[in-house]
């Protein structure tokens, strides 16, 4: 057997496995209310409205085949006319490009835009399947701190000023993974202005945007730039298992991320594009659908916060859950959360710690939790249990 | 606007589109019969056994939710017991890892074992799908001609002599595409000697070889070694749809794509891993399926060399067709297929031009034809056109 390659050994040690799914393997224990997760609840997924659509699907003739690049048309069809009313804007066609979830296009566009050493602008914390993909790309990674009001804009225009010139800044514009937070409407008009000023691209990664509580999402970063290239998704509004993610961008952007498609995997499946087109097309039903998500998890998230609030007090600060699927919440007294982490798995509770999306500040006494797949009782037993192993 | 990046400008002129999803495009007209694609035929693919597993799949509770980067478990255990029988030993489970169709596995692959400069040797004509991921990854391709039985080793032990060092060596093993044949047995045992004694690794694609016409493929490349990496697909047994294709590698390598995979899309998907595997596991139905899809093919390819050796006798050689899709045919009286195309456009047939699968051998003479997506008439019709263009 031949010694393993120089590069297969350098490339091992050179990517780490992702920090969460490491953690997701030690919180799956039964007994561990598990708020590490990040997964949209399997019982809000609309399965019989998928056997349906999958059932008209496979009664077509032509959606068992390879499909385009840029994903099934139809589907590309029905984005777009979503698009259009999100940004105010007839997109084009030729705008829309379907992914194998929106991680595709991340890492699809890591390769179209950037070159080693290219600087990227992630926010701190970050999304670490995003900074996951910049690293692999070799580029040099700068944190830009959240604040209530989303990316810190005073400190990334202190860069420019410095000199500094991202190619991309990567921002998670609504109800933040791991933040909890959504960059304010004068935020994202003024970070669109830099990106035309300063000619970086900014990769506006929108998951969560449909999932709001008590007011619609803001209009997007992509409304104020056309240097804005917009990504979505249907994992967290229809199921994961479609592994449909969208991206509206420039055209030259698409036909770059469609030449590299081609070598990454062809073409997308037509049977869960058709499926996806199906039930996005399904407006009435749709509008529904995802008011009963938005609903189910608003309770979740306002029990969370509740509990927090009522067993931590003054101990804890944490976001107000306006949307989403998380929760940060920051220690006052000083609790390391490395530290807390083995003691609330021992009390049966499970959280992922700040220091698993720190960049360059210092999160060792901050948290992620997510609300999605218990209910308010169970979320309250889980933060009863956290301030047990905190005293 | 800012203007393009530079490394988008360079990476956009760097890649070329497929040739033959650009000629694809040339050759749908409806008049035109043609044999320039490569598509299996939609109406072969088991339709209303797709729909009953799609059906229990979603009476299921965890099936919509996020998977495994490696694939949905029980996926992974039929493809083990499926290539434990094709292996002749018993492979493991953290040997097998479900990609996003096989072209997913060629490309994380190539990022894993590559680095830029590295050895790739293709074969001479190439599949273009692994060229266009070798070529992105930097690689120095070096081409090794093919014959009746497959790749001649005798050149690849000439670059070996001469103090070449591949990285890789990419095999087609069965029913090639484009070429049409299949390695013999004793070039396949001493390819994996080689892999062992110089240290290289074999990719041993093979995402055709259940569809044999006369007697089944031989036992694989990576029956003899375990430096040989194997890719196979359910696209052209099941539908391309489905978009599952899998890899037998020694577990270091698939805990390597693994952390590429986490960054490349994640995850596949559960929905249709499980169709899958419910398709897969179901071995009476399977064998009776895969039976009539070889039936149906092998007419048609035998349809197809009958006619071209009617019509053009003395004037071109082509394959036997003895499985897969392609039939290699090589004009002898100096007729130019580049030149040829055109013509035969104008008289209602398309085939591929041997050029576009050319890397370093001259295959000006030569093209492929594709046998799966017409009855024998038609077929014989469109050797008639062609006939007619080439007079």
């Amino acid at each position: 057997m031949s010694p393993i390659n120089p590069p297969l050994a350098t490339k091992l040690g050179g990517l780490k496995s992702s920090a969460i799914r490491d953690l997701l393997e030690l919180t799956t224990r039964e007994e561990v209310i598990s708020l590490a997760g990040g997964l949209p609840d399997a019982e809000l997924m609309p399965r019989e409205r998928l056997v349906a659509a999958a059932d008209a699907a496979l009664s077509g003739s032509a959606v068992l085949q390879y499909t385009g690049s840029r994903g099934w048309p139809p589907l590309r069809d029905v984005l777009r006319r979503r698009e259009s009313v999100k940004l105010g804007r007839a997109v084009g066609l030729e705008e829309v490009f379907v992914t194998h979830g929106s991680q595709q296009a991340l890492s699809l566009l890591a390769e179209v835009l950037l070159d080693p050493g290219a600087l990227v602008v992630v926010e701190d914390p970050a999304y670490v399947g995003a900074l996951q993909v910049f690293r692999a790309a070799g580029a040099r990674i700068v944190a830009v701190p959240l604040d209530s009001e989303g990316m810190r804009l005073d400190v990334l225009k202190e860069l420019l000023v410095r000199g500094e010139r991202p190619t991309v800044v990567h921002t998670v514009s609504n109800f933040h993974n791991p933040g909890g937070v959504t960059m304010s409407p004068p935020r994202r008009r003024e970070l669109a202005e830099l990106a035309d000023t300063y000619g970086f691209w900014v990769i506006e990664d929108d998951p969560y945007g449909e999932l709001w509580f008590d007011r619609p999402s803001p209009d997007p970063v992509a409304t104020y730039s056309r240097n804005v290239i917009r990504l979505s998704s249907a994992s967290k509004i229809l199921a994961p298992a479609l592994r449909v993610g969208w991206m509206v961008a420039q055209e030259r952007i698409c036909r770059a991320v469609e030449l590299l498609k081609q070598g990454a995997d062809l073409c997308g499946s037509a049977l869960t594009h058709q499926i996806a087109a199906d039930l996005l097309t399904d407006e009435t039903w749709l509008t529904g659908h995802v008011e009963a998500v938005r609903s189910a998890y608003g309770d979740r998230a306002k029990a969370l916060v509740h509990a927090v609030r009522t067993r931590f007090g003054d101990r804890v600060t944490c976001t107000d859950a306006a949307g989403g699927m998380f929760v940060w919440a920051d220690f006052t007294d000083g609790t390391d959360t490395d530290r807390l982490l083995p003691r609330a798995l021992e009390h049966g509770v499970a959280f992922v710690p700040g220091s698993a999306f720190a960049v360059d500040t210092d999160y060792s006494h901050s948290m992620r939790m997510c609300f999605t797949t218990s209910d308010a009782a169970t979320l309250a037993e889980a933060i009863d249990r956290l301030a047990r192993a905190a005293e």
